[in-house]
């Protein structure tokens, strides 16, 4: 059973609502060259398809401002520009029709002081739209390193504080907020301390966090852990990687293992061990290959004996358990039939095609997005 | 900065102690049929150069207890045998002396009712060795299924401290538990509240976690939201993959990310947006390649510009930002050099090469293992 999901506001992005009720949203940054609109839009489709519900583009100057009205027409996801430095950029992000800007404070805090921050709040809120309050961990005020010595936890939630109550005064709520850090501990802390002390929806995310390999395990744990304890609103997962869709990949598996949100089957499987009767790994290779193309949020599992099979077995909606050349599925751990081994993944696929939720739907054959529940 | 590690008992498997003050150990088991003695071994020594602490092995049946003797005597780190439903086989394992027997309470107890735990017990404590209560969602008790309805959190608990009493009852504490799911949030629900009551070491895994690529990130995230909120005492990451030795190799990334064990140097890197001005992807790689037969414990970032990258740096014992075909090598945030692209990774090296630990060492620098530190 997923947590008890901590209350926050509802922040509309264009037309997608974060935080309160709203599902977990997925986000993801495109690393194309801005200007170049057609390669930017071309990756922003690809993420959409993958399941992206908002996208973030960099703005580092004013020829890639320039061409974000051009891009959002392009594309039927909110589209947030990414400011650091420049205010001014912000300004001009936001005349463009962006749905949402996220500035680094401390950037342009340190370029510009108050005045730069109050002219995109101004100008925000004309528009009527979101600012993502987008704290880092390597870019947080000289003020607040002098105070705390480093970039800790506690650094990154007094900058984010700060920028909050200053947007408040000027009578400015429609925030969205992340206090991000590389260090995965650092992280968990950070927005557990924030989340204690403000209800607006939080941006979760691991910065910098790596390869595919690397940066998925310390995203796994940093976001699954807050969204594990009910933190959380709307995920980014940052992997250096040439398939950008692996990012929105992971993200809707970690949501998809806490039971956040479905998204297509979620597969178990044993690891096998010295009691495996079967060819497991083939066994387990062939059904995630013949799930690929399935889109029904069903839970399946793939076991390679009968110590924890037909047990663990009664939890999926679905599950194989193999045997000595022949094997079984079960239906939520009712038998429903024997096969041979060579014919196991054809009669799940079969049982797949002919699925029917049961009158009291399963753990995942809920409606889509689940609701959190303990 | 590492949570606060929950203060646990140490018990001693063969040599290696976990639990109080002992580096969160990492273990595996064994995916070879337990019989065949030298592909067994064969597999346990790949893992022992992995990294792995402790090892288990399937028991099946009494051929494969009656070969533990042999597989221990030519392996060097502690043996664990596996037990489900005949706790016969476990008083064979305890002969044939091996280091730890895992018990799976609910099937022995199925089987053989309290009688068999018992004749267990008295045999580990003859024998000096622990025992693990493994407890495991596919297989709690019938009384307790009846009870809650369903393999919840609170049965696999109750089941947990029910045959800890017992086993206390019986003047024995040299206990390691475990309450094992294959979802992610009952298990780490079941482990909290499992930690709340007992001061065993805990043995953390997602059951069934799967393949390489979610199993990976379900593990993630229930093992690294325990540990970083300060429970688990040893850790087994289950994957279905033909390369046990990917089990070793994510147990140890999370404990890396969570600094709380060193093991080679810790790479962050970030994802790469609109203003990379690098070619950030073949810089990372590079990296990567070039940091695999490095021992040191290092943090190491790669970054593909100056809007987080000298921040971020800061952070890192060592830090190579990408710019417009030039770099920078930085250490601690101090600039050390800059170098044409092409030169980067050489500097890099020389540096590691180098690198001699400053007298107040870096986060990752300290003695293996790290202390648990807020």
């Amino acid at each position: 059973m997923a947590a008890v999901r901590r209350p926050t506001r509802t922040v509309y992005v264009g037309k997608v609502a974060v935080g309160g009720d709203a599902p977990i949203r997925v986000q993801s940054m495109c690393d194309t060259d801005t200007r170049d609109v057609d390669a930017t839009v071309a990756q922003i489709h690809q993420l959409e398809e993958a399941g992206c519900e908002l996208i973030r583009v960099a703005v580092p100057d004013r020829a890639a401002a320039k061409v974000l009205h051009r891009i959002k027409s392009r594309i039927s996801i909110p589209l947030i520009a990414d400011i650091h430095f420049d205010y001014e950029l912000a300004l001009a992000a936001i005349e463009q029709g962006v749905d949402k800007v996220r500035i680094n404070p401390g950037n342009v805090f340190v370029k510009a002081g108050q005045k730069g921050i109050e002219a995109v709040v101004v100008a925000a809120k004309q528009a009527g739209i979101p600012l993502r309050i987008g704290v880092n961990c390597g870019s947080i005020e000289p003020r607040l390193l002098d105070k705390y010595g480093y970039p800790t936890p506690e650094a990154a939630v007094e900058s984010a504080l700060d920028h909050i109550r200053f947007c408040e005064a000027l009578d400015f709520q429609n925030m969205i907020v992340s206090v991000k850090f590389s260090e995965v501990p650092n992280m968990i802390r950070a927005y557990e301390l924030l989340s204690a002390q403000i209800d607006y929806p939080l941006h979760l995310g691991v910065t910098e966090a790596g390869t595919p390999w690397s940066g998925t395990i310390k995203s796994a744990m940093g976001i699954g852990s807050l969204l594990a304890h009910g933190i959380g609103d709307t995920i980014r997962v940052s992997l250096t990687t040439p398939n950008k869709t692996d990012e929105v990949k992971v993200a809707y598996e970690i949501l998809k293992s806490l039971e956040i949100r479905a998204h297509g089957p979620m597969l178990t499987a044993c690891p096998g061990c010295g009691r495996t009767e079967v060819d497991l790994l083939k066994l387990t290779a062939d059904v995630e290959a013949a799930l690929a193309s399935v889109k029904t949020p069903l839970r399946v599992a793939v076991m390679g004996c009968v110590v924890n099979g037909p047990g663990e077995a009664a939890e999926a909606d679905l599950a194989v358990v193999g045997g000595r050349g022949r094997g079984a599925i079960y239906r939520k751990g009712k038998l429903l039939r024997t096969a041979n081994e060579d014919q196991l993944i054809p009669a799940l696929l079969t049982e797949i095609e002919n699925w029917k939720p049961d009158p009291e739907p399963g753990p995942l054959a809920n409606t889509i997005p689940l609701r959190m529940r303990r």
